[in-house]
């Protein structure tokens, strides 16, 4: 018997009859001698809905209101799942993230969890019954209801797993697990049955979408084991845990691309002491996110500073390069929004050598020229321009021996065959 | 500076447009200087909606879980009405029925409010805010969400009114008063400036749908004064209040009718004692409402007994009446659907003899045959059959004095050009 979370995100949920599905599939489980907490998040655009009717009474409603509005999405969708198990002769309770005691800290529509009180849902464990827990929010220590943000349904799920000391945290999802790379670019693309947290993380900052971040720092934090898998197939998916055993490292698990973010340049700027400090931390106070930062050696006591940052923080950071430029005495900024950032992550380099050679070598070949590098222990990122990023991707795939005999189907489906399979459920 | 608890209905906040009219109104009257605690219903057809989403994945939901899912409605609307009020200048916090600590019964779906915990309420009202409160819902001492039942949001603000000792309940609604008589059947009918808790209780319960009677009931017991009044124009409504000064009572405040019940009657049952206990002992345990019960004096042993039932019940109370027949060895039963129940309504009765005197006369020379009458102290109903109600309640508003000068025009809007009114506010 295992005391497992499973969590289903908004898609799996958006019907009564997706959530019937949902409902079986958990009785099965809960029939094979499985204990069950169950996360879940809003009916499918559900969230957006009531975004859209606060709006339309304030251009810009009050945080505290708006957690109130949203956790209703989530209330919603799980007392229709505890109905449906009912429906099915299986006990069930449905809990608000104040009921379970998901207590946070008060910065509403971005709450931080700091603590979970276990025992209402320890409870109604004991009493047989399938318990279901609202994703996304908790509560104040004075009261308020708060949000997680936007995808904070995993962190919940990973949080009470910790919480509860769960054997496993399934995250159910339309993803089946994680690959080593899309696999809607590369159709070859290996799914891993294995990955450890930390390359996982590098994974998820890197531009893969399976995770949040968040979750995954959190259950590398408590020790829980992950498994991303399909709300709509039975097959296994990919286990996230530590990783000790180096045999068990591949040299490269997996390899992703961001095309969400503009390289920027700032040329001719005076080289002196602390300009590197200035320059970024104007940028921060405009809360723009810098990813990879390049400095070259100074020349006649000029330098570039190089650096890349999601495009869609462009607008508000042009009038601070602007001001930058004018402050350092720097000549000009330049922005390429045509780049890709390719990302190679395995837990393996920090023990093979000759990786980052490797990778070169690859992208020479392919005549791909490389703009900007960065590196952590087991991370090795480059920045191209204006590529074709499925034959880099696929390039770089083949040589690092991650191609899978069989071509995966799954993703080649049409959004419509998608929605098809969903209905028909598992 | 009063201290004012305002109920809003579901059409008053149906859209984001009513709400914020709604809001603009509460705010006028924060502005001139009135502590105010709002109460709200759910969104025009969002109960309705929900039930339908529930019965799509359960026929018998739990109770438990339909509080869960009903209780979101009104978290909606009091979170848009806050944003609403923020957009205005003002400030606002909304509450859920836990968050102010309405303590009810565990008996879901139509509990019992136990306790209201004014602290919270006070706070926020304290540092100058608007409070806003979800109506129609409670929490258990568990922890648990529960709904007071339909309607239940009259007995939120009164019940709350009486918790924070505010001066006045104002009850918000497209009705704008207690009338004489339903002004859409007799447009003459007067609106009241005052009547007594008493009277309005035997109004609402003779079929008269302005106020939920557990609302005023909950009144009468703390002495808290309503005022029901309209939504949509700033005309005084009426009030609600112990009327002590005989001086004040009107002979008849009012007169309500009932076409909703119908009368049954059974025949030749055998006259010994504990037959009537036997019948409606029976009834009760289908949980039939019986209203009216009428014995007459038996003859050669047999007798007939009558009572008027809500025409809804009857599917259910069919097989127990075929059952009592059987079992009593009475001759047989019939059903009257057609019947009408007409009561005249007024505190003045008691030291007034010979109403009734004069009812039944003016029903006579109106031709009017009557089948059944009971009586209280403040009350007298009659059921007749098969009339045109609004020529019958016509004469006796007119015979006892009711007509007002002015024919009343506001119900006799369409319900377009009411909604026309409504959108375009006050």
């Amino acid at each position: 018997m295992a005391l497992v979370v499973c969590k289903f995100g908004g898609t799996s949920v958006a019907t009564p009859k997706r959530i019937i599905n949902v409902a079986k599939r958990l009785v099965a489980k809960h029939e094979a001698g499985d204990q069950l907490v169950v996360v879940v998040s809003a009916m499918g655009k559900t969230t957006d809905d009531l975004m859209k009717l606060a709006l339309a009474v304030n251009d810009s409603p009050p945080p505290r209101e708006i957690d109130m509005l949203l956790s209703t999405g989530e209330q919603v969708s799980m007392s229709i799942l505890a109905m449906a198990i009912d429906a099915l002769g299986h006990q069930s309770v449905s809990l608000t993230g104040g009921q379970v005691g998901i207590v946070t800290d008060s910065l509403h529509r971005k709450a931080k969890i700091r603590e979970i009180k276990p025992a209402r849902i320890r409870k109604e464990l004991d009493e047989g019954k399938i318990v279901i827990v609202a994703g996304f929010q908790g509560i104040t220590r004075a009261g308020d209801i708060t949000t997680l943000g936007r995808g904070g349904s995993d962190t919940t799920a990973v949080a009470i797993a910790a919480g509860i000391k769960a054997d496993k945290c399934e995250i159910y999802s339309d993803v089946d697990g994680v690959y080593t790379t899309d696999p809607r670019v590369v159709p070859c693309a290996k799914k891993l049955a294995v990955i450890s947290y930390d390359e996982m993380l590098e994974l998820a900052a890197s531009g893969a979408g399976v995770l949040q971040m968040r979750a995954v720092e959190f259950a590398r934090h408590f020790g829980v084991v992950i498994e991303c898998r399909s709300a709509f197939t039975d097959e296994p998916g990919t286990i996230i845990k530590e990783v000790t055993d180096p045999m068990e490292s591949a040299v490269i698990s997996g390899i992703a691309f961001d095309k969400s973010e503009a390289k920027i340049t700032i040329r001719d700027v005076p080289d002196r002491v602390g300009v590197a400090a200035q320059v970024f931390g104007t940028i921060a106070e405009v809360a723009s996110n810098v990813d990879m930062i390049v400095q070259n050696i100074s020349e006649d006591h000029y330098t570039d500073l190089t650096f890349t940052t999601p495009m869609q923080d462009l607008p508000r950071l042009k009038p601070v390069l602007e001001q930058l430029i004018h402050e350092l005495g720097a000549r000009e900024y330049l922005i390429d929004d045509s780049v890709v950032k390719i990302s190679l992550i395995g837990a393996g380099m920090k023990t093979n050598p000759g990786i980052a050679a490797k990778m070169f070598q690859v992208l020479a070949e392919h005549d791909v020229n490389i703009s900007l590098i960065t590196t952590s222990s087991i991370r090795i990122s480059v920045v191209i321009e204006g590529e074709d990023i499925q034959r880099v991707v696929k390039c770089l795939h083949t040589a690092f021996g991650l191609d899978s005999d069989k071509v995966f189907e799954e993703t080649q489906l049409s959004a419509e065959e998608m929605k098809a399979k969903m209905e028909k459920g598992r």
